[in-house]
This record gives C-alpha cells, structure tokens and sequence, in this order.
C-alpha cells in the first residue's frame, strides 16, 4: 500500500470512516443548504455497540436528545448514523423532537433496522426547523447510494465553515487478527472544551465489550477533543460516536489487557489527529497552535493554565501578527485560576524565553521569524512544581474569523 | 452652571479627578512612548484616606505590590498616585520592585510626604523595564505642572490602546454642605472580569470612615469595574484606587446611614459611567453591548450568564455584522455554568425574540437595523426562576480588534 505511514503499534492509512470492514457511508445533497453536500449516512452492516460522548450546553439540541434515549433503549446498540449539516434543530422545543425522531423513523424505515438502532446529529444555524421533506427524500437518496467509496462524501456533507475535510483511519493486529479504525469530523466555529459544535464520527470493527468501548472513548475524548478550543464557546449540538462491530474478529477484549491498551493508543491516535485538524482548520486561522503545560501539581491545573493560554484573545492575536509578546502568555496561565509559583515558571517558544518567571536576553527577530514561519506553534510551560502534564490545541485570531462569524446567518 | 446634567440624588459635572477640593493633577510627555503623554500625578493637598482593588492575576505587576504594601503600611492613607502609560512593569523580577520602589522615593522626596502615602500603577508591555531616568525627569515636571487643570492632561496620559479619555465628576450634598465625586480610568484591551488592565482613579473631598470608604468601593467596583470584559482576558496590572480627603467637611460619615447610601449611589454612579466608557471604548469597538440577566435563582448564577454572553466571540462577532443570531445568546447562557431552564428562558433584542425558550415570530429585518443603528446594543435574558440580576459591559469584536492586538508589541 503506497497510502501507508509507520507507527510502533499501528499504521496510519489515509482513508476514513468506511476503512474498517462492513462499514458504508454516504454524502448527498439534499437540499438544506444551496447546491452543497449536506446529509450523511454512517450504516454497520452488523449491529455494532455503540456509545457517545454528549455537550455539556444545558441548550441541547433535539438530535442529542434523541440520539442518547436511543442509546440507551438500545442498551448501547448502534447500526446507523445520520448527519445533517446547515440546520443544527437547536432550540426547536417540541417541533424539533419530533423532527428527529421523525428523522429516526424514516432512516430505521428504509433501512429495516430498529429505532434504537439509530443515531441522528445536526449541525449548523440554532432556532430554525429541518425542512423534514427534503431530510426523507435525502434518506432516500442516501441510503441507494451508501457505499465504501462514500466515506470521503460523508466526510463532506457534515461540514460547515471548515475549509477541509477531516478523515483518517489506522490498521493494526491483534493476534494476528487485523483491526481497523476510521474517523471523520467536523469542527470551525463555537469549538470549545466539553465538545462544542464539534461533530466527530469514529467506526471500528474491532471485537470489544460495550463498557470498554465506552470507558476507552470517554479517556480518549477528554484528552483529544475536549482539548481544542477554537473561541471558546460549547455549542449546542457536539457529539462524538464511536461504534464497534466485531467484523475483524479479533480474540474478544473483555478487559483492560494488553489488547486494549493497543486499541485504546490506536483510538487516541484518530482522536487526536481529528482534534488537531479541528484546530488547526478553526474559523480563519492560518496557523494551529500547541500549548503543552508540564510539571503542575494536577492535571486539572495543567489543563486550566494549557486552555486559559490557547483561549486568550491576546495570544490568539499576537501568534496571528507573529509579535513574540510573550507577557501575554503568562498573564493568561497567571489569571486560569490553576496553582502557579511565579517565581519559578518557564517558557519556550521555540526556546527558552523566560527562566523563573524573568525574561532571558534572546533575540525578538528569531521569535518573530519562527511565528512568521511556523504552521504549527508550539509554546511550552514548565511550571516546575509537580509532575501533571497537559496539552490544549487552538487556532490564531484572524480577520477572517471575524468576517466568517460577523454575517453566518 | 452650564456644564451639569441632573439626576436625583447628584448631579453630574463634565469634569474629572481634579475636581473634589484640594485635588490636583498632571499629565506629561516623559519620554517612556514616542510623543505622547505617559506620565500622570494625582496629588491630595491634605493626607486622604484611601483604599484600592487589585488584580486576581498570580502574575501581580511589581507597582500594583508596592502601592498594596503601602497602603498596609500608611494604615489606608494616601496622598500621591504616579501612574505611567507605556510599560507595564510586570514579569521584571527584582528589577521591576526595585524600580517601583524607587518611584515612590522619588515622588515621596520631591514632594516632600511620606514615601507609604504614595502609590505607584504601570499599564503597557510585559517583560520591560522601566525607563528610571526619564521617569524621575518626568516626575519632577509633572510635580511642577500639579494644578486642578490638570485632570484632563493626566486622564489622556494614562491612555494606552484607549481612543478617548474617560472622566466624569459628581456634586451631592451631605446636611447642606457640598460634597464632589471625580473619577478617571483607562481599558481597551485585556479587560475581563476581576480587574483586567484597566485602570481607574477615583478622589473625592468626602469625610468618611476608611473602613467605609474600602467596603463602599469594594461593593460598587463588583457590580461595575468587574463586569466590564472586552476579551476575557485579565491583565497583571488592573488597579482601582479610591482617596477621600474629607476637605468637604461634610458632617463625617462612621456609619451605614443615609448619608453613606447617598455617597454609595453617587460612588456607583461614578464607576459604571468609568465602566461603560472602557466597554465603548474596548479595542475596535464599534458598539457598547449591554447585557441583563434578570430573575436568576442567585446573584452568581445571573453574573455568570452575563458574563458568558458579553464574553462569547460569537455573539460578539455577530453584533459587529448586525446579525441577529440569537441561537448564539441562548447557547452562550447554556454553557455559562449557571443553573437554567431552557423551557423557560425569554430573550429580548429590542423586543422579546425568544420565549420560553423558543424563538418568536419577529422581524429579522428589524432587528438587523437595530442593531445596525444602535450605538448601545442592549440584550436582556429574563429566567423566570428566582430574584436576583445582573449587568454585564462589553463591545463587539471586530476587524480592527484584530489588527490593533496583532501588532501591538
């Protein structure tokens, strides 16, 4: 295979969601927004077990709702995944329920699945209603046309203001047994930690108990996806889903062995990479930005100081104007509220800049040259007080943030 | 008078700090940034009672640690306050106290009051050092130039990114005799919640308990000052100092009667004039957003929905582009942390859009123009599930917000 890189425990393929076996999916126009692929369909020739990680937004969009009771009638079953980008049925009240569950109906219909069986997800502008007759008519359409090949199209449809699509997928051996993972997202605006309009779809045909699947996805997502933050708002619609279908027929992991943990670094290996084209594809940005905080006396101090960094407009601005302002860094980890000894901390961007909270004599021209040039900006924290680390991703602040965001609706 | 507005309990006098008796002021070109003025005095001719609101940044600017310091030292007494424009002098170590320090020697001797009666405050880039020689120079003319005309010339020195001085002056009366109020202050950018660089200077001839004067500055700074947020970022260096000289020989004020609430009604007057004027004024601010929570179930639930909505860059952007994506409102209230219900929510943009949490049947168009057309763009959020408001301040974000903070250092 020429689509192939090396990893220790896994190889990455440059596919998506259908690479892992009896998965098809499909993209189609169907109407919601002007001549643009806007429904997607993720369908398990097998039932597979499924599980999701849901917003955090008291505003939860009908799909969610939904999605998540059948979730649970199903007692974590799953076979069909059906996503709409343009509208994203938030704050529909009933009319908005009904929809999705109508929206259930027709795919569990033409199908000949269960009810249960299906997930539904929006994403898109908040306060309008799903034209219902084209979502059928779209089904429809989707459906005749899921394939292996549909992956990419899938990949398409759910996308809003992101610029490119975001799909990956790995290949590794359990017992000689080879297992794969796919995955699509979508990501841009209102992404923001505990998953904001934030849409990520992982399949699997890997043989797994249910309460793993879901314990494995859970770890993954909250250092992955609930990493990112593009502007700091959680909207109303994020979701992850990850379904499972046992088709590679590996040697069932019924616990946390060895197995798992390949799985799982797999797992996080997909997230991760979802996570980051989410950021690094966040509303006009030109660049992704890294910050990684070590040695802190919690992770959860960690993670407040990694996202008080990648949050704060300043440093959003600066890194976009390639101006080494790094006061700006540390006022950002001084006011997250996490346990910080000012007197101590360092910080590297590109190297070390400030040692013991004081700035070191280095040159202001070679800062400047590796924000200009970098794609990727990596700004480091050591905190020297414990041994916690975290890692949060993000995106510059553009002009062309403000232009996508001043007239999206 | 021709200069005065009225109101009930004062009135309000186009003037600023310098106008209580036997306050006087400078502003002057030190010589810190290029042509402009940077360096300001405020002098009390008689010893004041004074007291301060600082910071919650762990990265505490070195000035805003001397004036703490000495204001435990002089036992809440006050006479002098330097503040410079330019140069923060935060992350600096031992050189930034030292160089504060020295500050307060050199106004101290010139002077020739007490070196704890001084208070020194810094707003500008992070990580430099103070200029010391052009500093003292400085103080020495700005010494020279003290006058009660000079309250403008030290309002427009402590600008930084700021496109108008802000000032405003009150006259009440306690039991016949006159009693003035004058206030100044600098934001625009890094001003959030609990003290962002944003400065604010308040004087007044009051005679009044110390005791009085910090918990009446404490109560009012929390309901204006600290709800004023144009990037939720918050600086090292925000500081609000209050001095009462009590040269109104008003009958003094030991206790919380009537003659307090006037002073307090007037206080707040004072600081949410100084607040809106930052929030208007916020980096490339086109517009003042003004956000009412009412009927929360507690005072910290209504503060957190009004900051999460005055803080959201999505609403933000959309108020720039006159776009009324109300699904961004509901969603900001959503994940501000704060306890809702979202079958009861009701939102007002001009008139009431959203009730009981579903979106009305109104003019899209109309609100478009009156965003469009509005300098104040006002959003009310009424939970209908307790008591207790709030109001938050901020700005749109823009284009030029953008610009002004990516070439800032």
């Amino acid at each position: 295979m020429s689509n192939v890189s090396n990893e220790k425990d896994f190889r990455i393929i440059k596919k998506g969601i259908t690479y892992p076996k009896g998965i098809k999916a499909a993209g189609i126009k169907s109407g919601i927004r002007f001549n643009r692929k806007d429904l997607a369909l993720i369908y398990s020739e097998k039932i597979a077990d499924g599980c999701g990680m849901f917003t955090t937004n008291k505003f939860k969009a009908a799909p969610l709702v939904v999605t998540e009771k059948n979730l649970v009638l199903s007692k974590g079953k799953l076979q069909a995944i059906l996503i709409n980008s343009g509208i994203a049925n938030a704050c529909t009240g009933e009319q908005g329920l009904k929809d999705a569950w109508e929206s259930v109906k027709e795919v569990s219909g033409k199908l000949k699945i269960k009810e249960e069986y299906v997930a539904v997800t929006s994403t898109g502008k908040i306060g309008e209603f799903l034209p219902m007759q084209k979502i059928k008519t779209g089904i429809q359409e989707a459906i005749a046309g899921l394939s292996i090949q549909g992956g990419t199209e899938a990949a398409e449809a759910i996308l809003t203001t992101d610029t490119k699509k975001k799909e990956i997928a790995v290949i590794f051996e359990i017992d000689g047994q080879e297992v794969r993972i796919g995955g699509m997202a979508k990501g841009s605006g209102m992404i923001h930690p505990n998953m904001a309009t934030m849409l990520g779809f992982i399949t699997s045909d890997i043989s797994i108990k249910g309460e793993l699947l879901q314990e494995a996805l859970k770890h993954v997502v909250e250092k992955t996806f609930n990493m990112v933050s593009v502007d700091g708002d959680t909207s109303t619609n994020d979701m992850v889903l990850l379904m499972a279908n046992g088709l590679a027929e590996n040697k069932f992991i019924a616990a946390k062995n060895n197995d798992y943990n390949k799985f799982l670094k797999a797992l996080y290996y997909v997230a991760e990479y979802l996570a980051k084209c989410m950021a690094k594809d966040g509303e006009g940005a030109t660049k992704l930005i890294e910050v990684e905080v070590q040695n802190a006396l919690s992770y959860d101090d960690a993670k407040k100081i990694a996202k008080a960094v990648i949050n704060s407009p300043l440093v959003k601005t600066a890194v976009f104007g390639h101006d080494p302002n790094w006061g700006r860094i540390l006022a950002a980890a001084g006011y997250s509220g996490a346990e910080i000894d000012t007197n101590k901390i360092d910080l590297y961007l590109k190297e070390k800049i400030v040692e013991n909270g004081q700035p070191l004599k280095c040159s202001r021209q070679e800062i400047h040259k590796y924000l200009e040039m970098s794609d990727e900006v990596k700004i480091l924290i050591d905190l020297k007080m414990g041994q916690e680390n975290a890692i949060a991703w993000g995106c510059d602040l553009t002009y062309d943030y403000v232009k996508i965001n001043t007239k999206y609706s």
